[in-house]
């Protein structure tokens, strides 16, 4: 029997997982909010010095990889050692991986040296992950990478491939966001385009998503799911038309904060394909 | 004759004291903004190339452990040297400092070489520095170190030893708050539960804490109590139970720009022993 | 003929430049939901070893040195070079440049080695740069530096010298904002004091400049004078007599995203001399 989507959050909140974040400077204080919203406790810390200590405390190590220094690398291969040691559920958030070798070789070193529970980015960022030819258009999916209603069949083939080759949870997020392991995919449509004006949503997803993996390490895969129902619905829930950037960012995370597992059980938009 | 709580925070107006931070990268916009909010003004600088003649300027130097890196901890040592040269008030956060070695190592070197004003943390943190045994839970006080009604009088006892021991003031946080010097203790009730979930609001404290005392030299005791009643009270005046976590923390802070001092001594809520 | 100041934003919202930021990381987040705000597409990295690749993918680089660090000095120059060579828009806010020597050098380096479309900061920091006397005061501009009514002219007169002996934009914001090349000065009177009482506010406003001008590359006078001038609007719209700071913060990057062409058209408050 699976969890239900809501009963995943019932659960995170109960638990109050400790989350390790190695993650960029840009949003960080977004994420640290937005881990405390769901129920989580977030620490952060990137100091190779320090990071197999921290990591010992925590239940989820979430690995992003948006403003990257040699130090932090160093630090991220330090703490995914000490977390698969204790088999914490971990996260790599491949932040603009297409940009640049460094963060290519970065977020592939990492991926030789540990497992990740799941692997969260979009389409251009997952695709560059797997060997695909993309051009990268900054942090943001390059056009010819979004998947709608009308390639969204090769889109669960590519990420169902993505989880097998990895061994991970792929979870893909644009338009419509599409969470999968090797045999199956659940197909999301919650969410809303004006996310897209708000800095590090994708990143509070990638923190919140481990804290989901953290509470319920016998489902996995619908705690992925729930973890990215959750976020889009709260996009949906804080939207209103005559609001700015700033205040809508503001409002996802007071929705996250509020959310309850009716709630999100009920707004929950997706298939299982 | 003291000088009211009230009185306290209309010095830290008129003086508006540069306060320079060395910081973490969670929480340091908003530590950034509370300063402004009470009448300072923030300047953050953490390269050792720069901090001496940084701190040159300032009135108060606030160091606070969060996201420690070697650089950093180099830049700690070089701004705490040029801040004890000249008389500024000092404040140490030792933000989770019981989850490693290399922030303890960081924090006793530093209470080593320096002298604090004052040293502001929750009660586990002040265990760790003290010696005591304790459970880290991450940045977050563990449980069995929280301080009510029923173990206060032990409370008051390890702080005003705290205080004695390294000569500082010292200020413990929690459901109850503490600050006191070796001899006298304010028991302060203001804050609310619901603060917790708000990343940062220990570091905004630690903030303005330094601004408090900068503003007031010769009374400090009564200004760390003034800077740790205004954090409580904020959160008691903008908290509403209908709200998330993130516009809670914009009101938070929106209370520290509109507190007036006979605002301040009218809510202020506490007792000394 | 001139483009309108309304029109420049409108050129910005459908290009959608994306503007690599090496920015300090107290404002980082703000920087970023303005720059969505405005209608380009930030994308922050500081890491010597990729930065070339990545201000190759961007139209505009946007260089504020307010929290320094020996490798991220390094990333300006070579995110510099790689800009020259591409022919970017690029702006230098130097940040509290006269509070060290390590600053200094930093900036004087940077335009020595790479040539700005545009520098802004406030008068002491223009000034510092000048080679003028002043008296640092923190990150905010010295009391006796300050450009009012009746230094007005002096201030016209130093603006177009230094637009001239840098071969650069002078931006040069206070209370009254001075936009120039050798020649022609646009003389600016929207926004409001509080806007003080926020920070990064400035910071924003270098980073939306960089996209303005990446937008408008053949009318960057107009360009810069329209970025200026929407800042201030945006801190006027926004602003209500009632409220904090921490609320004004997200406001007035909410009147970015609300901002349209013939608003700014009708509130822009210049004189050209």
């Amino acid at each position: 029997m699976s969890v239900s989507i809501g009963t995943s959050l019932e659960n995170l909140r109960q638990q109050k997982p400790l989350v390790h974040c190695i993650t960029n400077y840009v949003t960080v204080n977004d994420v640290a909010n937005a881990l405390l919203a769901v129920g989580a406790s977030p620490i952060m810390a990137d100091a190779p010095e320090e990071v197999a200590e921290v990591v010992a405390h925590c239940q989820g190590l979430d690995i992003n990889i948006g403003t990257l220094h040699a130090d932090s690398v160093r630090a991220m291969k330090v703490a995914g050692q000490a977390a698969m040691k204790r088999g914490l559920a971990t996260v790599l958030d491949p932040v603009g991986v297409g940009v640049s070798q460094f963060r290519q070789q970065a977020a592939q070193g990492l991926m030789q040296a540990m497992h990740f529970t799941a692997i969260r980015g979009n389409a251009s960022e997952l695709g560059v992950l797997f060997g695909l030819q993309t051009t990268p258009h900054g942090v943001d999916v390059a056009p010819c990478d979004v998947i709608g209603e009308e390639n969204l069949a090769q889109g669960i083939n590519f990420v169902k491939a993505f989880a097998k080759k990895y061994n991970t949870l792929a979870v893909m997020t644009g338009a419509i966001d599409l969470v999968a392991d090797a045999r199956t995919c659940y197909v999301i449509r919650n969410g809303r385009p004006e996310m897209g004006k708000v800095t590090g949503t994708g990143c509070q997803l990638s923190g919140i998503l481990t804290a989901f993996l953290a509470a319920n390490p016998k489902q996995k895969l619908e705690a992925a799911a729930s973890a990215v129902c959750m976020m889009g619905l709260a996009g949906e829930l804080a939207y209103k038309s005559e609001q700015g950037n700033a205040t809508y960012r503001t409002h996802i995370i007071d929705a996250l904060c509020q959310m309850q597992g009716a709630i999100l059980d009920k707004g929950a938009n997706y298939e299982i394909h």
